[in-house]
Formats: structure tokens, C-alpha cells, sequence
């Protein structure tokens, strides 16, 4: 069942390699089926040399296994609570890529530095706190979903336009609007971290990127009046195309 | 139309993916034809693994899609201020590659600080202040381009030996005789900005590169005395080449 | 003779290539098989280009080459002495991968960041004394080992909990229970020792991962109560599988 | 001529692109002939993906181009000097990689950090100073050739045991008893170079290496004392070989 949702999962995993974000097997990218309610994920600890389509695991938004041979990520409980609480999200990617990872090791946030981080999130990247003892000893992973959770609601965080955070002394989390789409973010998210490491070697008192260049970049790909991309297919193919219209658009 | 320029334009856009100065869609570049006043251009948000020459989206320097069924790049008018402005301009690239942009987020010029910088760049990378609420407001892709434009010539840089600028918060633009010298641009650009990162973690004051050895290596690349390459070929094949000779143009 | 295990010892050592933790012939792999008291191990200086499985050499834990028409790595009295020591392990790798041998030459001690080090190492990584002129002048290799197994047994360290180890002025060892899971280790330490100077670039003052966070990344990986992985098929087969199972395991 | 020779030349200066040393077209590889006194060089200017052996230029110890068609590297004058100077160097390997160049652009001597280090260079790398201004009007890459020479006679710095240099405001030198063997002590450089940088980052005031771990780590690969590698091949298919010859051996 949901062939071509496993099929799509499993290219975002092995992208996921292609793009350097993952060592052994520190990483796992989900994708859902909100008409189904059903997300497939990669399984647990399989080498992603040895990953085939058949083999992502189906789950429901209820935790149980719907499909497959072989167990979910260990990771499986904290996709699912962010599906039920996070409704624009379609895919989740989970890394331990370096620039990320650190940002999380360090607790520090990331508030955007330029525009580069502004066409992927709309503001300061957030860290979400540790889990305490207690939150630890019993369904760990689902606590990490929930503090992840609780952190964008506390903070009015809106995780359509904040698709990402760091998890305090873990590592990165990001979604998106499919399993592809939380692969680039966590793309972005990991040179963001880079590039703000070597800005701040630079000057570390950096005041970031102004608020208007933020509401630029983050709105002209994302939103209503996105103009990025070929959506919209027929204006771009009319070679009659007037200046002002060109330079509004381009 | 313009089949080996489109071909061209195309090669070196995934030339920037075989560099390494490319990750996701973050980068363009860009040829011109002078003596049509066309230019190709990568087209918009297409993945470099999909593009293929024919996708080379054709711009007169008006900003009318000439031809092509794709959405020019978001950066077009950017491109097109600088081809009218920049007369030594044959290509463009721009990209978000790490250390460029950290310098770009940092605000901060490059002296040259050794001969791989003075072999590609004659004197300091400058950095072009961000735009105003108004330019961001309307054309931003434009002014953008009017902004870098105005730096050169306020500052008094000339773009045929300074062919690369750092865009304040955002990232850098590089520029070169065709499509492909403007990759290489950016290429020692790139590794210009690493390279001055590494020298200062080892020593922040340096006095960076005298002037006569600025000199020396930079127009022994470029202009009338250059003597770099295989431009001059009758004299690099005899066989009889004395000493004095030969060292003057080793 | 043992063709298996010179196969195994053989591609770990290949797998060490493509993780990008050896440059030129600065690594080695060796895997032993307990019963027979013989492990095999990369010829000395011969490059990766041109090892062959039948290339491996097999030495006795008394030093003896027992099959191979090589000299086994220059570092083999290193890992026979580790593998006297250390009954779990079954495989033992040496790098000179540049984060890692960063902290050997810093003699900095590594303690856990975050959880890329807990899922593979139970507390801080320990820096091993450099040698004497006297342990230098005779048996060097094998002093190396005698030095890293007193430093465990001295601090109380066990080895099967900490498989690793920075030697100072010198690399890392690494080991686990087999060749493969001994380069696996020697990946995580170098990643681990990456991101946390990264770590301290952005807040050098970092408490570390606390310990009932060390204690549940660690333990659910290893041990008796792991659940991470697929070794439990069965389990994760089951398509009936209610939440709060699903949440402990996941 | 020197057919087998062209091929060595062209393989190292290929070797250089695989290891990662070279962008563009920033380095190059030549080896020696002792004997006709002729050495192959890389033509100037050539991208590496267009090279083949028939391309390396013949160029004698009076500078003389000897055979092939294209002008050879614009550093040949630096080449020849440094063989006419430094007779143990069979090849030598230019580049601008990026650790090495910092560095270079620093003006900062590497001190012995590991035995990384001490396995390829006995002692400090050197920098050699800038040329004058007098020195860079004439014959530039020549005096480059003398200045280094200069440098090691002052310094006292036998070039068979410390075979590389840092040229300030420049990049590396570096050399070794081939075209090969120079390449391998460039990545050596390199390597050494970064590691340096991430053990100052961890603690800037290292001792580096003591004396006799240093005399250890580069004997034992160099000189009549050597036991690393398969030189001595009849030793290491000795399957009765005994632990003490062994443990010294190994």
C-alpha cells in the first residue's frame, strides 16, 4: 500500500546521504499520507547502502505499524507527534549534520544572518530544551516530540514558516511540505548553521539580517505572493514579457 | 537561437555543481552575447540535475524573455544591471557558496592576503551595502544591481579587475570575460575567503599582500603583458628558448 | 586459511577509504578470530588502491605472522597487545583523521557533547600518555599498547563501554566487536571531536550532556536493554503493535 | 623521449586533483631525470581535465625547453632552481591548498604538532620570505627558487629531511625522492597544516612534539633505520618470524 509514498520517502532518505548530511546511520527522513493518516519512515539501524523502497515502514498516527517487515526508526515516536501537532508538515528529516548538531550541543540559537537562512525560515532558529529525567525514563522519543511541541506553542512559533529547531544537546530536526521538501530545509539549516559559524569567526557581533530583508526573502518563495520557481508556468513562457513586469517577477 | 551560448551558459552552471559552490538551487550564472544585447540565464528554482542546455532561458538587456518556455532566474534583473553597467562583463555568477557568504553576512571586504586572491582579484573583494525598505519594496532583483553598480563607481573600482563583490547579508556576485571565467571567479573567490579564515585563526593582523607583489601576480595574468597560460603558443614550442627568456616567462 | 575474516578485515579497511578518515596510508583495520587467537591486519605502506583480501595479514596474539606474504601494519604490536586486553574486542581501527588527532595532539580529553557521542561512547574520551625515551627507544608499538591498557585499567575504564581512545602527540585508536563496528566507532569519534570544537566555538564554557542523557543514549543502543536496530525482528514485524509498545521501542 | 618519465609527471599531477590539493588550475607536479638532467613539468594553464602525458614539457637544468608543445608552468624557473639546489628531490609539487596557503599568507612556521607530522617532515616547516621588489621586476619565479634555496643553506636545513616550505604570501613547496613521492609529502603538508589549526583552536599553547618521539616517528620511515612498508619483503612473508624481531618490526 502507499507505493509511491514509500518510493518517495526512500529517494528523500538516499538524498539525504547525496547531500553529506548523514553519517553511518544518523538520520532518517518520514513522509505523509494526511488522507490516510499514515507516515512511512525509514527502519532502524538498516545501512542506507542497503535501503530499498519496499523496505520503509508504514506507521499510523497512532504509533502502530500498518506495514512493513521491519521496525521504525528509533526516532518514530517523536515524527508522529510532531504529524498530529504541526499540520503543514509532509515530511520530517531528522540529522546529526555537524553545523547543526553543534548549534543543538551548544543550546544557541540561530537568529537569521542573511538570506540564506531567510528563503528557508522565517526568523531564529529555536533550541528546544532537554528532556528532564523523568521525560527520559519512559517514551523518551515521544517527549522529544512533545517538548519540541510545546516550545513552538509557548513561543507562538509557527511551524509553517519556522520549519526546523534544535534539539538541546542532540541535533536538528526540520519538516516540510513532503519528505523532499524537510530534506532541502535540512540542507539549509545545516549550511545556515556553516555560514553563521564563519560569520561570526569574522565578527561576532553581528546584528543580523534587517526585518524587511527577512519579510523579502522568506515571502518571495513562500506564501501567496511567492514569484520563485516555475509555478506559474505561463508568464514566464510569454516572450512579450514588458520590463517592469520582468523586474517584479524575475 | 544562440545554441553554443545556451550550451555554454549551461555547461557552466553545472560546472558550479562540479565545484562545489552550489547547494540546492542557490546559484546562477549566466552568458551574454554582446552583439545580440542577449543573454542566457539558468531558469528559476529548476534542480541542476534536471537542467539541460535547452532550458538556457534567453534575456535582452531590456528584460524581455526572448526565448525560452522556463521562468528566468529570480536573479535576472540582477544580471541584466550589470551586463549594461559592467561593458568587460561576459558572464555572471552568482552563488551562496560558505565562506563568500560569510564575508558577505559579515559585512566585511577582503584584502588580498596572498597571491591566489592577487592572481583573480586586483586589490580588496568590496562589500555593496544592503538595500533600503524602498529598493527591497519594488525591483528589488534590479536595484540590487543598481546598488553594486553604483559602489564601483562611487568607489572608483574598476569591474574588468575587480570581477567579484560581496552583497551585504546576502552573498556574492563574481564576473568574468565569458560564462565559464565567471565561475572560476567564483571558485577563487570561495577559496580566497577560506583561505583568509584560516590566516587569521593563525594571526589577526596581518598586513596582508604588498602592493608590487599585487601587481606582479595579477596583470602577469591579465592584460597587455601577461605571460600565464598558453595564449602565445609559436613561443612556448621552440625548443631553442634561452635561459633569459625562459624565466622571464616561467 | 581464515578467509572470512580476511575478507571482513579487508573491506572494513576499504570502508575506512570511502568514510574519508585516511589520506595516503595513514590507517589501519585488523579483525581477530577469538578462537583461533589470530587476527588479520593491513600490510604496512602498501596503498588502498591496491589491497587485495588476500593481502591481509594473519598474526598470532605472540606477534607471529601465521599467514601473508606482507609485513603486517607497522602498528600491529599496538593492536595485538589491545586485543590481550580487551576481551570485547573484536576488531580495532587506527586513524590519523584530523579532528580526532587534533585532540591527541592537544592532549585534550573529549567529554560528551551531545548524543552522536553517547550512542557510541559511555563518557569522555581519554588521552593516553605519550611513551618515555625508554618505551620509545625499544618496542614502540607495543609500548603504545602497554600504555593505552594501563591507562584504562589505572582510571577504571572499561573498554567495552569506551571504545576509544586519543593517543597523545599522536591519533586515535578505535575499536568495537567487529572490524566494521571498530571503523564505525573510529567515524563517530571523529565526528564527535568536529563537532564539538565546533561546540566550543560557539560557547566554550559547555556543561556536556548531562548524565541520565549519557546513561539513555548509550544504554539503548547497548546492553541488554537495547532497542535500537533490528535485532529483535519479530517485534517490529508485528503489525498489531499498540502505541505504548511502539513508543518504548521506537 | 623520457616517455616513462611523462607518464610519472602526468600521474602525480592527476594524483594531485584526486587528493583534493588543487582548484582550477592552482598547482603543478614535475619530476627529474637525473641522469639526462631534463625534468617534465605541467604545461601552464592547462586544465587538469585536458591533460595527458604527451602534454608534460621537457625542460632542462638551463632552463631550456627541450621538448613539447605548450609553455610549461609559469613556476618552472622555481623548479629548476630548486633541483639545481637540493639533490634529493626527484620531484616537486606546487599548490595553493587551502591549510598550507593560510599558513603561507600568515608567515607562520609550523612547529612539529604530531607525528603525523614527524612521519614526512624532521622539524619545523619553514617560511621563506617574500621577494623584493628588485627581486620580483626579473626573473620572479627564479628568485622565488633562490630565496628557499637561501633560506634551508642559512637555516642549516638539510632538504632531504625537511622537504616543503611555506612561501609567505604565497602557498607551499614541497618535494621527495620523485614526482609521486612529492605529491604524498604535499598532502602530508596539508593535513599537517589543518590538523595544526584545529589542536591551536583546542589549546594555542602546545609544546608540539618532544624531540625524541619526533626522531622516532621520522626515522623509522627514512634512512638506513627504516622498518616501515615492504622494502624488505623476504622479512614479512616469514611466517616464524618471533615476537621480539617482530615487535620491533611491526
Amino acid at each position: 500500500m502507499l507505493e509511491s509514498l514509500k518510493e518517495a520517502v526512500w529517494e528523500a532518505n538516499m538524498r539525504l546521504v547525496r547531500e553529506g548530511l548523514v553519517r553511518l546511520t544518523w538520520g532518517n527522513v518520514s513522509g505523509i499520507d494526511r488522507e490516510a493518516g499514515i507516515f512511512g519512515i525509514k527502519p532502524s539501524g538498516v545501512s542506507y547502502d542497503d535501503l530499498r523502497p519496499e523496505m520503509i515502514t508504514l506507521v499510523d498516527l497512532e504509533g502502530a505499524v500498518v506495514e512493513g517487515e521491519f521496525r521504525p526508526s528509533s526516532d518514530t515516536a517523536t515524527h508522529r507527534i510532531l504529524y498530529r501537532a504541526f499540520e503543514s508538515a509532509g515530511g520530517i528529516t531528522h540529522t546529526h549534520s555537524p553545523g547543526a548538531t553543534a548549534f543543538s550541543q551548544a543550546g544557541r540559537p540561530l537568529p537569521c544572518q542573511g538570506t540564506t537562512h531567510a528563503d528557508h525560515f522565517y526568523g531564529t532558529i529555536p533550541v528546544v530544551r532537554e528532556l528532564s529525567p523523568d521525560e527520559v525514563a519512559e517514551n523518551y522519543e515521544e517527549n522529544t516530540g512533545h517538548a519540541i511541541v510545546a516550545h513552538f506553542r509557548d513561543e507562538g512559533i509557527d511551524a509553517a514558516q519556522m520549519p526546523a529547531c534544535f534539539q538541546r544537546f542532540h541535533a536538528p530536526f526540520a519538516w516540510g511540505k513532503d519528505a523532499a521538501k524537510s530534506v532541502e530545509n535540512a540542507v539549509a539549516l545545516e549550511m545556515a548553521a556553516q555560514m553563521a559559524l564563519a560569520t561570526w569567526q569574522l565578527d561576532p557581533r553581528q546584528p543580523g539580517l534587517p526585518g524587511y530583508l527577512l519579510d523579502k526573502h522568506f515571502l518571495r518563495k513562500h506564501g501567496p505572493g511567492a514569484y520563485y520557481g516555475q509555478e506559474d508556468r505561463q508568464v514566464a513562457a510569454d516572450p512579450g514579457l514588458q520590463e517592469d513586469a520582468s523586474a517584479a517577477q524575475s
